[in-house]
């Protein structure tokens, strides 16, 4: 059995992992870290885990950790782990950043986005940009992962073979996304209390949301290019799902049938990448609870564009499941183990 | 006071001409139409107005209606006041259509994109686009006002001054909206299930909804040219609300100041739209339950494109407080009366 | 018109006394006090208000606030009126508290359920239980009126007149209520995040709630005997509304008809208390944003049971709009002036 | 591997199966019966077996059925299984009935509660209620279950220990329960639409709900007298969980330690029920997804009556998780086999 610890399990990200790794068939949670709940039993936190998690929150010590166990998820806020990794923890586990502060690989670049100076950039050279179905084989030997951000998880797998085959004019990318509430985390801020979020939608960090220079860096590597496109997310009232709507202008003579076949021809043996028939829309219900994302796009024959769209949950596939994913190829395991839930529907 | 007929009072947007006509101070209901519900009380259908009205819903015989009552209000299904409309009732009392029967005046282009065949064409020339803002005198003085739809007027209040002023590129233009679910009618269909909404998210009638050509012939208006745009929208599990995320190239030195300056120019005189401070985005619990627009756009100096947002209640600027709107104006009315309900908010 | 003062402006049932009076015919408001937003403007806190409310929120000083406004009302925590309130403020202006700090007579049984010293029971006697329909003459010439809780005002409305007239035993009587988050207030704290509340439901407070000693001694007036019962409330993913499903054993020989005329007798004439016909249920989506309360009950003679239930919209007719009502009644106003909004049913 | 049919399986109880069943490790489904969707691929029904199921539906002959498979589960309308059941069928293979039609073994008072008259009374004998924590071994060996009902499952496992060791008056019992809209079926109706549901509550079927006599019986067994009860059943705006709020006066003498002590005595060695620690409340929340129960109650010294309280969710423990529970008795297998999944939390 793999052991594993987690930093900051009891946020969302953090409780997702804790769902996952319970029910995987080679992995074991050893250290349930949460700074806020300190030696409180963790199904204090999380109900749902009553009589099937027995042990409690502990502190964040890594040095002590990456003796411990084979592998760390960091579940944690910007420059965390920046500023505390070092190479003996490296030396001892594996660790599996969910924040961003590895994903982005010139350091002046996230300084900019994120306000926040990077502690420890020697290592972003060695880290993996840990999205799975484009990155496998780097993934398998890396030691430290960053495991993508939701948004950008969603928006790069649903461009991601329309910019390699050059189908699309990459500067014109326009990402329109739509986030359930979890993605907001779990921090007692007004904004996010139910009657706040319910029975509304809206736009936030219009032009400078922190999930644009990696989306932009990834899709640019797929085009070969830098690129710049536009990412606005918005607040959905429900509690999990990413979609995101792209718009973007089609290359000369590329029709549906080019578009299809791309995905096909990137897709077809991804397990967790399915792409819809016909003129199918995704819908986040029919991911929910489990690591799929389902792509489509649309040819407008009318306007030159294409609209291509994804869907997928954001704890799962857009943080927790790929984080599991990535471990189970670190670690040579069946890179579905632990992942095979199928989606709620309702 | 105003004698109102209102044909399909039972759906959404006739429910919701019933609750602001009720406490309109110079109107009264004579007649609820209701194919569904003859003869059967009002009040048994929407519970809401259980003492408030005591009508019962009567069938639809538009020529008999016209005799009775000043104003018609048609809250009927495409193509249902294209077949009826006559010479006789239009001589007798004033009409405004919640369809979209008289909103294109091109026939054949109305005929394109609803696949109906439009049966009384000799109305289109005489019909009013009713979105006040931008048509008030001529509504004014209409006999048949074609009351727009509600992802129209969101879209073409949020991007008018800015088409109309020349700062963005008219053949840019990227409209993704999200609408809350009462937009889906009052129909009994699975999709529109509760737990077919609830906990999910997804676009629908992708490059082929029936608002795409009504908003790029009104835009094209401004612009003093056909254009052709792309229109999603999207399903969102609240019940009101309507958010348009607009997306457009800016025309050559084109600042924040201008778009500001240009909104303000348009908007700053208007009671019901108003252009947010700053960065604000437009959120739809803000417009919930009233009459109110709110719009404001950002600059991507970045990418060169703006990104305007206008968030509105679907059922009232959308479809009902819209319709009264046009009513007073047409009457001689304060334009304002019966629809200065403050926001819910929460 | 009367100039009333806002204490806790920024609160939801103080937000709500906002939305309510600034459309008020007779009424405006001069003082939006908010201990959290001092110098912010208020439209800052709930764009709802944007161009509508102009002024910016401002402290707390009761003494002075007393000698520029006609009415103050408190929306404000436990505790606070009862440590501030004076002889020279009550001199000057009425005062509307909608906390539980003069609802009970008791001083020792509020300070037994609150765990609070109540520091000036001096008021006590004088202060009036604003319960409109049941207070109403006393309401008229109070200087000091202790608004009635949400849970309360809907459990009490519903009772009443089946306590009154002696048709179920007082002993008996089991109060299962259901509220939406708004009732939890706009404090941030993690069990009223969206993602905590949305998709779930349960009981709090079970044989403790603060609500309890109010509704017991309420109905132990109308009993004209002390009582003792069970109250229990639950949190429902809503924003909005409270549903009182109360039970109690009937006493010998009572029937429907004897039910359904105790309730008609009460509430015939009063124009915001609706009984219901026949077997209908009330919901609380039929009295949403408006000051109705919706009551029925239902016999059952198979288990010589009653079932009576109540819903009303816990902002207004359970906060906020009871206290528009109880100040048109102290300054002799149309008891409904401003309350006429029709509920908004979706 | 145990070859399964469905009928109804595209309803919310028959998807639930799919679900389950589909990562079942001993059973696989044969028979995807749907008379709705003949012949259409089962993926497109529910998107999100799209890539995982790809067997079409099929009709409903069931005998035909009863040769192919080793168990039929039939999720079904009431008097379907009535109408249809034969010896032949019992003979060939196991059936599992998520309808009411062998839950009451009184066929007059079926046919008083439900209004339709029972076709097959000579199999209610022999039909097992499958309430497994409480008839485990009946069911191991039993040809017919009548898996039981939501509301149902979830009352009885919350007083059945209370009632069994004599800790509360039978006669006294007051059930409150509340449901997500899943419970309310697929069925295309305008009282489920999504704006109908959402941001409302409801009582309904008051004093006459179908689930009472089937609760009344099972309690009854355990009281060792008929006993009458009420149950009040409400629709909640989510999708899935129910939680039973119910009250009984206390025998005399009974303390807060003897209920404790019972619920452990019944439920210690259980896998899914699972009694909470001190006065934790169930929400849904914490077992949606899973096959748990989460049950505790709170003695209330001052009423002398109890309040117990019983969270599920509805879809699997009240419906397809529990016949999937059965199913693994009836063929021997663990009885937690395909059930293990941890609660989504959020």
């Amino acid at each position: 059995m793999i052991k594993a610890g987690i930093i900051g399990a009891t946020g969302y990200a953090g409780a997702e992992i804790v769902r996952l790794l319970t029910n995987h068939p080679e992995a074991e949670i050893k250290w349930y870290g949460s700074r806020s709940y300190i030696e409180e039993p963790y199904a204090n936190v999380y109900g749902s885990l009553f009589e099937i998690v027995t042990s409690s929150c502990a502190g964040e010590d890594l040095e002590k950790l990456a003796e411990d166990v084979d592998v760390i998820f960091t579940a944690t806020p910007q420059g965390y782990l920046g500023g505390v990794l070092t190479e003996s923890i490296l030396s001892k586990c594996k660790v599996i950043d969910l924040s961003a502060d590895f994903r982005i690989k010139d350091p002046a670049r996230y300084e900019a986005w994120y306000g926040i100076h990077h502690a420890s950039p020697q290592f972003l050279p060695e880290a993996v940009y840990g999205l799975c179905e484009i990155n496998r084989e780097a993934v398998k030997t890396a030691r430290l992962v960053a495991n993508p951000g939701c948004y950008t998880t969603c928006s790069i797998l649903t461009l991601y073979p329309l910019v390699k085959e050059g189908l699309i004019d990459p500067q014109s990318i326009i990402i329109d996304a739509k986030s359930g509430t979890t993605g907001a985390g779990r921090g007692a801020k007004v904004p996010n209390l139910f009657c706040e979020v319910n029975e509304s939608i809206k736009a936030y960090g219009v032009t400078n949301h922190r999930h644009t220079p990696e989306i932009e860096d990834q899709l640019g590597y797929a085009a070969g290019q830098p690129i710049s496109l536009n990412f606005t997310p918005h607040l959905v009232p429900m509690n999990r799902g990413i979609l995101a709507t792209c718009y973007a202008t089609l290359k000369n003579g590329v029709s549906q049938a080019d578009v299809d076949a791309a995905y096909d021809a990137y897709y077809k043996e991804e397990t967790f990448v399915r792409h819809l028939e016909g003129r199918k829309c995704p819908e986040t219900r029919y991911v929910k609870g489990s690591n799929y994302v389902d792509v489509n796009a649309v040819v407008d024959e009318r306007t030159g564009r294409l609209i291509a769209m994804g869907a997928l949950d954001n704890v799962v596939k857009g943080a927790a499941g790929q984080a599991v994913q990535n471990m189970n190829l670190m670690f040579g395991l069946e890179e579905s183990a632990g992942l095979m839930a199928i989606p709620m529907a309702f």
